[in-house]
């Protein structure tokens, strides 16, 4: 065009950014589909059981949503930080499960709780800082730590010990330019739940390391084993903890986007060291969530009943030991637990069961084409090899996925 | 805490940034209201008409969201890039003012026009390069420009030239890192609307150039003076464009959430330089819209009728005609020019008429205090010592605030 030429060249950084996404991943995968099979597509790549009748949201949420739509008071731009109402609910939703009450003010609302991992990655980062993530872990992180410029340093889930975090690797990889560590509990993508002894040992540990504590709670209540939910802000007195989470989940939301940042700190030490006014910098170059959806929050969050969490829990047990039971008996799955929380397992492959099999992309992508059955290869996870399935889905369609996919590494079963 | 020290430092970069903040800089001069006045707070500071029920937006956009809503079909996440549904009557919306028609790949929904400025500047980004932004402008761009560490460099809008471009003073600041303009039409903060010849000499200079231009039409129909809206995009095959557009305005939904990125590029320029795959990199980082809202997009523009833009239209006259009649006649404005389009006005302080007052932000700040009425100091978008004024409120509270205004002037007016 025109006398000069176009100059337009690609930021690298941002590409690094893209790869760390299991959009981008699953997207390669479906590829893989055949059109021309008449059987439904199995979706157990992703954690999103909305689309299922039997995980249809509260008719109280839906209404509140459309009570503070139909009030036409909350179409204008909602306050940076969130709308008062909504933060004093969530404190007060919050505060049930710890020893002091948070107030409003301890409460960011975000964009669910992707835009929580941004909001914090953003207001932690500074040059040469690091941060230490879990390995398998969630790659959003991954992501807006390349976009912040924070080295990663990845510290190991131990599989033999219920996926708990390795706190003697983890204390070799701080140094003065650490920042915080992450933890995702209940496990996304392991399907683990910390006890309170492990939780506690967290804390130790970063008030030894002198590093804050990044709790992802989005599957928060979740949780249908032996070990139930203990929040990491029971902690916050031992180590300053910002915790991260969302309805998305509980409520079965994904698309609603919203989510909060609540500070677990009863010392203060945020506000002390300036953490609070980095995270309000950050959320001032943010975009807010939907006015009327944070104007909803307070009805959402005081009058859901319990039956519909127990309804969505009773299925997710359901799912959960249909899924444990077909995938134990399948031999080039190893490394399986009983998942006790969340909505997904991560199982290793054997390839010494399996037949013209490459790799965790070659097995997801196979089982996509020859099953329509969809996982997620764990590379992207960062544990290479390994598989993440999500059980989370109606519970026949469950079934019909397990036995595809099971007929599926019977047929590439090495016969040697 | 602990044995080690705390070791958090802030991040200088986010600092700055978040000083390009119309805001944080309202919520200085907003803390200068004085509480024990007994009138009413006159909001004449930014551009969010929604709380006044003569701006309440269209029974069918509410009809939309709430159908969407309830059909519990839009729970769940949104592909990135945007529901194909949302994009394809986006599309088709844009393509009424366009001499081509946009596909639906050619739009990206975003989270209003703010994720819209985020995306595009984080896709644009790369080592070492510029964009070029008007002053006076909208900071969002320069807050964004420096997350994404590119380079601002401003060219003039033209008061005496009813707020063109400067084209001239435009071309000296291009050089081979320069990525892009961004244009505000119509205008942010000058209620100015560009000609039809403007913009394609401004398609012209950028073609010559060599560089992109972003155009953003959040204001896009909202003019009612003699120029009528053109979009940029009718000149794209004179340079490739980016129109960034929103609900927000035309509806009078800000706190909804619901912007787009179009490429107006009928030669295929972006795909061909990799623009395209960079901004699809940008949104995986990004969160998406609302699923539900993006579902109601298609009713919301197929259905709604021209007599609620007319209504909306013949308010914003009305506000434009009345600010311009009294603001005329008060001496300490000068460069005043009467609006055409968008919200806002901008007015220049003339000193020698006014006594104690120091600048734009002590005229703001002592007007909040005296008259509870709020006006933007012009500092925070690149003009000190001007004001912007948002007219766009039901008209008898901005009578009011104008007779306010009058008061205080002639109260601080130089008496020598």
């Amino acid at each position: 065009m025109g006398t000069k030429e176009w100059k337009f060249r690609e930021n690298r950084n941002l590409r690094t950014a893209a790869t760390f996404s299991i959009k981008r991943v699953l997207d390669d995968v479906n590829r893989n589909l055949d059109r021309s099979d008449g059987r439904p597509i199995i979706p157990l790549s992703h954690g999103d059981p909305s689309s299922f009748s039997c995980f249809r949201t509260t008719q109280v949420a839906e209404d509140a949503v459309v009570d503070a739509l139909r009030s036409a008071k909350f179409n204008g731009y909602a306050p940076k930080g969130g709308a008062l109402q909504a933060r004093r609910s969530i404190a007060e939703y919050l505060s049930r499960n710890l020893p002091y009450k948070l107030s409003p003010d301890d409460v960011y609302v975000t964009l669910g709780a992707k835009q929580a991992i941004e909001v914090v990655l953003s207001a932690l980062s500074r040059p040469g800082a690091n941060i230490l993530l879990p390995r398998p872990g969630y790659p959003v992180y991954e992501a807006h730590a390349v976009l912040n410029h924070l080295e990663v340093r990845h510290f190991d889930l131990l599989q033999e010990k219920d996926w708990e975090v390795d706190l003697n690797g983890l204390e070799t990889l701080v140094d003065d330019k650490t920042v915080a560590m992450v933890i995702i509990n209940p496990g996304n993508p392991c399907g683990n739940v910390f006890t309170r002894d492990h939780l506690q040992k967290i804390a130790e540990t970063a008030r030894r390391m002198g590093i804050l504590v990044i709790a992802d709670e989005a599957y928060a209540h979740l949780t249908f084993g032996s070990n139930s939910y203990v929040s990491m802000g029971v902690f916050g007195n031992l180590a300053p903890v910002l915790t991260l989470g969302t309805l998305s989940k509980r409520w079965l939301v994904p698309g609603w986007r919203l989510g909060w940042i609540a500070r677990s700190d009863p010392d203060g030490i945020f506000e002390e060291h300036g953490v609070v006014e980095c995270i309000k910098r950050s959320l001032i170059t943010n975009t807010e969530a939907a006015t009327f959806i944070q104007a909803a929050v307070p009805q959402i969050l005081e009058n859901t009943t319990d039956d519909f969490f127990v309804q969505t829990i009773n299925i997710l047990q359901e799912d959960a030991d249909m899924c444990y039971k077909w995938l134990k008996d399948i031999p080039c799955f190893t490394c399986l637990q009983k998942p006790q929380g969340s909505l997904f397992l991560m199982v290793k492959l054997d390839f010494s069961q399996l037949q013209g099999i490459n790799d965790d992309m070659d097995f997801c992508s196979k089982l996509a084409k020859e099953e329509s059955v969809l996982l997620l290869p764990g590379f992207v996870l960062g544990l290479k090899n390994w598989i993440r399935v999500t059980f989370a889905i109606e519970p026949s369609a469950l079934e019909e996925g397990l036995a595809r996919i099971k007929a599926f590494c019977m047929r590439h079963a090495n016969k040697q």
